[in-house]
């Protein structure tokens, strides 16, 4: 018998409480009000507070009259363990998960603590946005993101579910790793795109502006997450600094070899190092998952040339959909000075051709 | 008195010799044959040849009959130096531009031999495709694309402006830079991007599936070059190896400092180090010019929730072009594992409540 219903596989019931009514926090909120489950809500900041419950992600926690069947501490990452060892006291029969994007160090504070676990689950939604604060905040923040729940040995396969049952109401898609898992794939696959684009567009900030008007979608894609907050990469970095520091020092041994072979380009075996380095990055960029998780997948690109103005891109797509090809993915090239646009489609490779040639008997400038 | 005719700015009537017809060299050709003028083509590869003379780029070199107006030299850039000089000599009267990526380098070489640059231009046009050889070739790849030229003291205006006329008339915007500007530059916007896309790929070689499961567009974004040639790269890199290595000079030392800190991420003023590497990358990403080569702009960006199935970006895009709204820049998220995308818009910050309003007065699932 668990606490959370017969249901098999669960959805919540509430009351659910959320502590933290930022981004994160709000969007939980509202996304579970849109499905009918009570949500109170608390902040430290009165402010934040008081816009969460404005904007209808919950009401004000005070109102709460019985015991939440779940608490979902959204609070910034270097807090997350406090609050998680409060809520579990406070809230003795609540299941109480965090969504902090670093575990293994909340895990690991919390056992320190003699915290007993078997009612807390780890997880960690992969959303976001470029706002922040709960007026930024959607219910459907999570559709179709992955969020990954990390219990530990001793979580309760109670309180398993209501984590899955949060994530899976929200529309997400769960999938299931340990803390230390977790924290070395987002490493890889978050933390260290995060560097590698602040260290590159880092180097951007001296130079001429002349040298920049050549910057194209290499350039721009390579450091479009360089923007990203400060305050809050701070804390993810540091909480995960053990993992993210040990890719480091790989990556630190590759460049000082590459630094090598540039410094004598002319040496025996400087053309092959050189070729080596692409070659790998070639084979590491080939693994990383197609479209909707599915495995790796050479998608044919084709660029077509279209005039920059309102309704040219839309009359491009609604063609190919009469002539019945799905993209795979879509891209606006914008480097240039003129008012000519491009846009660069990737399909399947099987409809490639066909798409070439029926775009181009409609009077499309297909470049490929 | 120029040789190119008496036009001011100038169009090129040819005879034009292309040497080396690969992408660039057909496509030259193909662009050229379109606008009238005539062209002449030579590969080392035979085969190369006869495909650039099938697709209509030019007829083989042993039929030009007369001097030509100008010779392309679009050979691979460690060879380039050589045609460059040949073509120099073979054609006593004619303009000689080479298109390697690279132009210092080529430069001093040919200076180091003696060779007169008088009629001599390096050039650089910033356009490729995925795919390479004549049978890719589009005689549109340069349209809006820059094209960089790079004149010696020696140089001529003749030869300049025949350079110039090359480049306009295949519809490139035209920028003009010294050989030592144009390496700099291209170090930063162009070749470290790729290095850094590289080594961050590189690391992904190992990584478990389960953890690749995890990738999101910021992975894709900053690994997608890394799927570049080795062996284009290997010259371009071998090419420019002073410069790039004296950025990568600075890139080795943030990332020292960085691994640094994260060893002791406890130790004082640590978190001051980390927010500063994250800031300085926002300061530098922040200096990339926006669109059609204007300042950096802040462009505000919206998600709209579509079903994954061809014609609903389509009806998207018709809409908004009702609205009458123009796409700054448009991206597809295909990073679930659920039929349902994302379509994240950019459009200029005072245009985004409207277009917000509008769309979900349309009944548009809009996130932001």
């Amino acid at each position: 018998m668990s606490a959370f219903g017969t249901h098999g596989r669960g959805h919540l019931d509430g009351p659910v409480v959320v502590l933290g009514t930022g981004l994160l926090g709000a969007s939980i909120g509202l996304g579970l009000r849109g499905r009918g489950v009570p949500v109170f809500l608390f902040d430290p900041s009165p402010t934040n507070q008081a816009v969460a419950v404005d904007i209808g992600a919950g009401r004000p926690l005070g109102e709460l009259a019985e015991q939440p069947q779940l608490v979902v501490v959204a609070a910034p990452p270097d807090v997350t363990a406090d609050v998680v060892q409060k809520a579990l006291a406070d809230y003795p029969s609540a299941v109480v998960v965090d969504i902090a994007s670093v575990k293994a160090t909340i895990q690991a504070q919390l056992r320190e603590r003699g915290v007993d676990l078997a009612r807390y689950v780890g997880t960690h939604p992969m959303a976001g946005r470029e706002k922040s604060g709960p007026v930024a905040a959607r219910g459907e923040l999570f559709t179709s993101m992955p969020w990954v729940l990390c219990p530990s040995e001793e979580t309760s396969d109670a309180a398993l579910q209501a984590a899955r049952s949060l994530a899976g109401d929200l529309g997400a898609i769960v999938s299931q790793f340990t803390a230390d898992e977790h924290d070395e794939a987002v490493a890889l696959v978050s933390h260290l795109p995060q560097i590698m684009s602040s260290l590159l567009a880092s180097r951007l900030q001296g130079t001429p502006l002349h040298a920049l008007s050549l910057a194209g979608n290499g350039l721009r894609d390579t450091t479009r997450i360089a923007a990203s907050d400060p305050t809050l990469w701070v804390q993810i970095l540091g909480g995960n600094a053990e993992k993210v520091v040990s890719i480091l020092h790989g990556v630190r041994e590759d460049l000082n070899r590459l630094i090598g072979t540039l410094e004598e380009p002319l040496a025996p075996g400087a053309r092959l190092d050189l070729a080596q380095l692409i070659s790998e990055g070639n084979a590491g960029q080939a693994r990383i998952p197609g479209k909707h998780g599915g495995p790796p997948q050479a998608y044919s690109w084709l660029t077509i040339l279209v005039d920059d103005k309102p309704g040219q891109i839309a009359q491009l797509l609604t063609e190919i959909g009469e002539i019945g090809v799905n993209l795979e993915d879509l891209r606006l090239d914008h480097s240039s000075g003129q008012n000519v646009g491009m846009v660069e489609l990737s399909v399947l490779p099987s409809k490639h051709d066909l798409l070439v040639e029926a775009l181009t008997d409609r009077g499309w400038r297909v470049l490929q």
